[in-house]
Formats: C-alpha cells, structure tokens, sequence
C-alpha cells in the first residue's frame, strides 16, 4: 500500500474513512519491516505513538489530527530522550518540548520519534542508509528525518541546516525538504550549533504537507499552496562552485532550464557580484567561530566524547580570529542584500539540491555547499525530487526566494514541480 | 572592608597576598550579612562555591584565578538548578553547563550561584530589592546580577537583555553594565526569549573586569582597556523618548554632554532618520511575534504556572500577523545599517540609561526603552554610574558603540568615565 501524505491522511481522518490509530500502525509496520535496513530512528516507542494517536482520535481536533511526525535527535522531547548521537547525551531526557515539538502537539500531531542525526548535527555520522540503495548514505545531518520520509515510515519530519543538512539529505532520499527564511521558526528546545545559521526544515513528500506543517510552527492557519499562479521569472543561477557539482547534475539543471523556458517561463542567467564569489568562506569562517564556543560545554568537560571529526573541527574554529568573524558577518549582511535585489526581477532562483547522487558508504553524507551559500544568505529553499542520476539513485533541484517570501516560494515550487 | 574588583582580586591572587578561598569567604559573609534585605539569590551553595575556590588555588592558574561569579537563573549550570523565577522550572537542574559557563570555568571562575530573575526574564518580578534603598526595585529582568555585584556579594555577574534588562538594572543598582555586540556572545543554555534581540550581558563595578569577562566569553586573550586613546567624538543622542525621561535625567545627560565638550571632546546632537522615530514599534512586534512561539511549551502545557502578566503579553504575541513581524524585520535591518552610519563621523553615542531613578516598590522593574532602542540596533551599550537623582538613587549614562567595536567602546567609555 502507498504511503499517505500528510494532507491525505488528514482528509480521510476528517472524512471519517481512517483513524489516526490506523494510520500510525500502518506507519509503525512499516518501520518494523524497513528499519533493519534503513535505522531511521534513534528512538521509537511504539505504544507512547499509539497512545498519541488514539488521544488525537478521541479529540477529534487539531490542524494534523494525529499524523506521526518524525523528530531529529537534536530537538528536545519531554517524553523521548534526545541523544544527539552522541555519547555525552546517551539517553538523557529533556525538561520540556521544544516550541515546534509543543506547536506540533498543540495541532494533535502524534511525536512519532526521533530520528537519527550526525553527532550535534555536524559531520560524525549516524547507522542510517539510503533507502533507495542502502550502500549509499541518505545525506545528513538530518539522516533519519530524510529516510524515514522517503521511504514511507512517516509522512513528515523536522530537521535542521547550519550548511546543507536539509536540503541535502532530502534530495539525497528524493523527498521534498524546505529551509524557511532565516527567524521565521522558533529554535527553542533546539541544540544550537551557529546561533547566525542554524534553521529549523521540514521534510515530506509533496509541498502541500510542508505547506500544512509551516503553518503549524509558526502557529498560523495554513496557507494552501496555489497553482494559479503567474509563469514565473526563474533565475539560473550556478552559484560559485558550479564547477564542483557532477555531470548529471550540471546536466539535469541544464535541460530544467531549458524545459521551464520552453513551458513558458522567463528563465535568465544570475551570477553573485563579484565581492561574493568567496562566501563560502565567510560561512565557514562564521561556523567555526560560533561552534567552537557553543559546544563550550561538550569540548571542555567532556572531550574524551566528543568525536575526532568534530573536535578537529572546534578546534580549528578556535583559529578564526574575531576580526575574521566579524568581517564575514559584515559580508553576509551585504549578501543578504545583495540576494534580496536578485529579487527584484525574478520569483525565484533554480540551482543545484546538492552535487550530484548520494555518495556511496555512510561514513561521509556529502557535500553541503550548494546549500551553506542560501543558509547564509537566510532566504528559503526547496528541494524537489527530479528524477535519477547516473548510479540510480535520486537529484534534485533547489529552488531558492526572496527573504520573508516563503508562502510565495512553496507556490512557485508547485508550478515548477507540475513541469519537472 | 571595600569589595575587591576582579582586577584587584585577581592581581593579589597572582602576588601571592590573597587566596580564591579568602576572597571568596569575604563575599559569602557579604552575603550573609546583606542578603536578608538584598535578596539576590535564587539559589547559593557555600559549600560548593568554597570547593570550587580551592580548586582554583590549587590549579593557580586561568584568567579569573577563582573571581566568583553571579550568574542569572536563566542560565544553566549542571551542579545548580535553574529555576527562570517560576514554578515550572522549580527545582530542575540541566544537564549541561551553558557556554558562558563552561568557558567561565575554563578560566578557573567560581561560579558562585544563581541570581534572581523576572520570571523567564520577562515583566513579572522576583524579591531582589534595590542595595542602594530597599523600597525601590533594583530594575530587571538581570535583578539578582545588579544587586549582588552593586552589594559587593561578588564582583562580576553574568545577565541577558532582550529589551534593558542588563543596562537598566545596572543603572539602577550604580553599577557597570555591557551589552555586547548582537552575535558575538553565545547563548546557547540560556533560556530563549526573543532569537532576534536576546543578548548575553555583563556586569561589574569598573569597565577593566568588564574587559577582563568579556575576553573570557569569547575565549580570547583580554584586551585591556585603552586609557590612551584620542579625544572621542560624540553624539548625544537623545532618542525618539527623550520627553519620556525624567528631568533629573535628562539634565544629567545635558549637563554631560557639555563638560565632555569643556573637556575637549567634538560633541554634536545626533537624531535618527525620519523613518526610524517609530522603531520601539517594530521592536514589540519582534519581542511579541518571537516570545509567543519560543514559550509555546511553557504557554501550552503549563499554563497555570504561567504568571498573569507574562501570559497576557503572549496572547498580545500571537496577535502579531506575520507580515507585521517581516515588516519589523526588515525595519530592523534598515535600523542597523543607518545607525552603522552614524559612526562615519563618531565614536560613540551618548543617551540615557534608563528614564531616571529606579521606581519605587518591587512590582515595576521599570521602563526598559531607552535599551530596547539599541538591543534592536545590536550595537554594543555600556552604563555608566554618573551620580544620584532627586530621590538619592543612582544614575546612570549610556554609550553606545559601533557594531563589532566593542574595544573600542569599553576605552572609549574609559574616556568618559574618568571626565564624568
């Protein structure tokens, strides 16, 4: 049987032809054939699921009306503990919920568990596979949030990007995977790598479900996606590193330009100014800098736990001179601006999800840059599934806009999507 | 005996004529003997604090040498509980050490307890009471932090300002408050109120320890502050609320200004742009919009426990549309950039540090707009005591730097404190 989506789901829960019980069990079979392949989930109890569901059933109620909701393991639960994959945090639990866990609660979404991230959403990986070909890593740093959604086990799931640990991973697993404007989601309850970077994403399988979960984080009635929009003005833009991403992905952004132009679509070349073609830099200089000292705690009182790959990376964030943070965060105020105006005649910018397929092993989840670029410039992305590349396995294509203009982004994401 | 600085506690601790444990002991029986009026602390453990001396004796080394330090209840600390001044959090202790924390212990503080806070360093007031007169508030929401380090309980202490809750109380209570500059501090393991204006701050009696906390924050070497430098120029900025100051205030500031300018300092009258008179307005409607959702958890699932007042300002929150909050948002970057520009021509501004005196009674911890002005701007702010008001309380004035030129403001600030 097809999964559902989240927006499915809910319309045959109000329709009186499924319960949310039902639902979640279909789910949780699932999981229990898949997970000794995919390990999606950090931590998974399948009663307390059920019991969320049958109280969602019984309440009738709520924007999500008991759909199961996947959780990375960096968002505190009070009733899960949160391992952020790493030894420190082994089976700790949380005072409370973090504000998009008591959002998600208060719209009756069933905290379905949590799913496996990198060590404190960094770069030390998690068991999790691909679930399209389980030699190959799903991305991370949100590993579990991106299979688990892919491959069926949940319909929807939180995740977060500091670089690329969305966006990546959910066109790694071809699944739909958003990053909103940068402010817009509250980070309560969130370990906290870069105060300056750190987004909280979503993942499903269509827009309309991150469309209907957006709303539920902000605490807003839900904005549906519209397709009656105008054709919209699409800016190709190949980013810096354009050089770096692999044939089939250079390819497959080709021809979707070529194709949108053909439907209709304005389509124009859009390159960085000058003065932003090293931005990179800046995000790296910004990460190292503000990481080294928010994992202050981690790397001074417990540093026998912390994985060589992370702690090469604090300490090496110690060597970013303040004069060189502070030089990248007058850059990145500059980007944004200078992002904002690419604006100013386009709706939205088409450019690589990430290099190309998912890496083969799980040992590294993949290059994020193609997404660090738009985590520092704080506007919204998307990624949509776009077919498969030369090993089979699934591209995207990110679609990036203005600032603030979220609602307007998900809707031109829909007409590219129905032309994909 | 006089309260020793940090500076002079640690310079005799490194000469060899005084010891951590003394020092400490000294502002314990302080403690002692003040705290039944002062009411300071949320909670204080002697025993825990002497232990942690003598460890820095024997370690004899770091840059605090065994200082102790006040730490706001917001913050956490894995060997105390962090209560944020309400029920809910009565009695709990985090997991973890917040970063200002563990890099405090990495240069051998002692961290001394826990300070009283307005409840979620929000409106609703704790029992600290001015030193200077019990019958006044000591300003909040940072109220323990102000009283113990104005009371001589210890001589530095950490605080957070979202609106003025590091410089107000600061003012009140004579002594010196710093709010860094928006980004540079980190927060994480302190409780989030507003991601957009939520600043770790700090407080001492002279601007050296203020430098000398600072460098530990950071992790970076201390810079010790300029007394060498050229004649600032200043702007006297008198703000949108000028009229809502009291007139031994705004006398104070007139008075100020003109023997700096007798001294030899430029000084000129500073106005912002047309389009920035309303801006408190938008700085409500980022408190309003962020607060509501980052205290969903707390809103949602212990409502009760929530005082009357706070949940009244978060039910306003939720009234905030999201185009407003983008709105302000994009005010506020525009904020920034014109009050950057500023600092073309000067070194630091000059305004008050809060409307006058601290009220009388415990209930309101006062007007927090003349900070909430700049906590917007994310420019860095120090306090200065300058004197007495009509009612004998203390007053104070504020400078204000330009972004990312803290250094320069603390020396700047030097300046002016040695002319005031």
């Amino acid at each position: 049987m097809k999964a559902l989506t989240a927006t499915e789901a809910v319309a045959a829960i109000e329709a009186g032809t499924l319960t949310a019980e039902a639902h979640v069990r279909q789910c949780l079979d699932r999981i229990a054939e898949r997970e000794p392949v995919v390990k999606a989930w950090a931590h998974l109890d399948p009663e307390l699921a059920l019991a969320q569901a049958k109280a969602a059933d019984a309440a009738s109620a709520g924007v999500l009306r008991g759909i199961p909701l996947g959780v990375k393991d960096i968002i505190d639960t009070h009733d899960m503990p949160t391992g952020h994959n790493s030894p420190i945090f082994a089976g700790t639990q949380s005072f409370g919920d973090a504000a998009c866990i008591a959002l998600s609660r208060d719209a009756n979404a069933v905290i379905m568990g949590k799913t496996v991230t990198t060590e404190f959403a960094n770069r030390h990986p998690g068991p999790t596979t691909n679930p399209h070909n389980a030699a190959h890593t799903p991305g991370g740093s949100s590993s579990g949030s991106a299979a688990a959604v892919a491959d069926g086990h949940v319909p929807l799931a939180f995740g977060t990007q500091t670089g690329g640990s969305v966006i990546r991973p959910a066109a790694y697993c071809g699944v739909v995977g958003y990053k909103p404007s940068f402010g817009e989601f509250s980070r309560v309850g969130i370990k906290m790598q870069c105060h300056s970077l750190d987004t909280l994403g979503l993942m499903a399988r269509t827009l309309d479900d991150i469309a209907l979960l957006r709303a539920v984080v902000l605490a807003l009635p839900p904005v549906p996606v519209r397709r009656d929009g105008a054709t919209p003005r699409i800016g190709f833009c190949r980013t810096p590193i354009w050089d770096d991403a692999e044939a089939d992905t250079r390819e497959l952004l080709e021809r979707t330009a070529s194709s949108l132009a053909a439907t209709g679509a304005t389509v124009v070349d859009v390159s960085f100014a000058p003065p932003f073609h090293g931005i990179l830099e800046d995000h790296a200089a910004i990460m190292g800098f503000e990481s080294t000292r928010n994992y202050a705690d981690e790397r001074l009182r417990n540093p026998d736990k912390v994985s060589a790959e992370l702690m090469d990376g604090l300490t090496r964030g110690l060597d970013v001179p303040l004069e060189r943070y502070v030089a990248a965060q007058r850059k990145a105020a500059a980007f944004k601006a200078h992002v904002d105006s690419l604006f100013d005649e386009l709706d939205v910018l088409l450019c690589p999800s990430a290099p190309g397929e998912a890496p083969k092993g799980i040992e590294f989840t993949g290059d994020p840059r193609f997404n660090s670029i738009w985590t520092l410039a704080g506007t919204p992305c998307v990624t949509l599934p776009a077919g498969t590349g030369d090993m089979g396995l699934p591209l995207g294509v990110q679609l990036v806009g203005c600032r603030y203009e979220d609602d307007k982004l998900l809707s031109t994401a829909a007409w590219v999507a129905a032309r994909l």
